[in-house]
């Protein structure tokens, strides 16, 4: 017996535009690409073509960066009408220096420019794309659309890609969570040698996230939706991504 | 055409004991769960099985503490052999709090308790096991072996299980690595729309570790290795995986 998981990359997805249906779009291209979708599925969205489709677009020309971003911009010799959108989408500041600007965002994620991005958007370098505003609500409004188009029992998880404190280099990481529970949670439970395992609490839609990117790819390649199949999971309808993330009183790193 | 990786986990592999050969093991499981080791596979490889085939195994009752390391575990309320142990393993500590001590190791890793771990080692609490040395270099050896045995080009990224500054729960990450480059890079690339990518640097083995996690469990499951398949990657002969972790003057965070 061998335990096997396929991670499918659907490469048919067509440019996002704002107002499109998500749900429709991925079982559009599941049948073109002869990939019904199945029970126990987890479908992986990178979280840019959310946020197209959710208008989260903005164009920087129509910015007017305020005192704040301004000085903000000094520091950072980032563009201060971008600075202004990443001040309007942080709860906090947490490092600003030449080139870099961390941030815990409104949803509570600890990453780069509160999630903003210039890459992949129609035509100019003067138009930013925010996060989705709210991740778990268009994992649930697309989720729940595709199981009552398939009838199928799915699990939706949203990612974006960031860097890590200590390592080189970026991975995915979920972002917004539908049906998935966060965590396969190993505590209290015994090993093979019947120690009891004190501290095996995984988080599972991460891995998710990353697992789904090895197919995606970020470049031109364009490949902004996975599914994982034959994957164990269990389904938390109450799933909600700021579970995931670490409250600020149990920081180490400051 | 769509694409589709495959990671499979061996449910066969015995107990490893001190001076065991992984190489053989693997293929020997392999043979019997009739999964033949291709051309451009990846081995993901949980570390602890590294340590015990390498003997890493230590005896807490033959550890005699230092006046640091006593001093150290009133601190963090941890034994004291433990905590000997932890700084013979490491190359400084980052955070030392009641429960938890946060190290950076002699190989450059940024984790708690300089790896060593208690749990999965046969038969006491008294016997805890130690990261594998030179994780590149146990890789590079089970790595040749593979390969001069099947003929086939193959990948090891070598596995362990961390926690995140920021994130709730653990992953597993690459701590050694044998063939595979370690990032995938975007920058310089253009994306669909014609703009250049300015910082995407995907951490791939950091994305395989994580993704053979999802068959592989750490709990009484117990499925130490799993073969990514189908993954297009870059060879690497001179991947080093401490070229993954970031130096400490460009930590943002202390």
């Amino acid at each position: 017996m061998t335990k096997k998981i396929e991670i499918i990359g659907l490469e048919t997805i067509p440019e996002i535009l704002p107002g499109d249906d998500i749900a429709e779009i991925i079982l559009r291209s599941c049948k073109i690409e002869k990939v019904p979708i199945l029970d126990n599925d987890i479908i992986v969205i990178t979280s840019k073509i959310i946020s197209k489709a959710e208008g989260r677009i903005i164009d920087l020309k129509k910015i007017i960066p305020s005192e704040k971003a301004l000085k903000l911009s000094v520091i950072t010799k980032k563009d201060p009408r971008l600075v202004e959108l990443i001040l309007k989408e942080s709860d906090k500041i947490l490092k600003a220096l030449p080139g870099h600007i961390i941030t815990l965002t409104k949803n509570g994620l600890v990453c780069a420019n509160a999630g903003i991005d210039r890459s992949n958007v129609a035509g100019s370098s003067e138009i930013v794309i925010l996060l989705p505003k709210d991740p778990d609500r268009s994992a649930r409004i697309i989720g729940k659309k595709l199981e009552n188009m398939t009838g199928k029992k799915i699990g939706i998880v949203i990612t974006d890609t960031y860097g890590r404190p200590f390592r080189n280099g970026q991975v995915d990481m979920a972002i917004g969570v539908y049906n998935v529970c966060l965590y396969k949670d190993y505590r209290g439970t015994l090993d093979l040698k019947g120690y009891r395992l004190r501290i095996k609490k995984i988080a599972l839609i991460d891995e998710i996230a990353a697992a789904a990117e090895l197919v995606k790819g970020n470049g031109a390649e364009g490949i902004p939706i996975a599914i994982i199949r034959g994957l164990e999971w269990k389904n938390c309808r109450e799933s909600q991504i700021n579970k995931l993330y670490m409250k600020e009183e149990r920081w180490f790193f400051k």
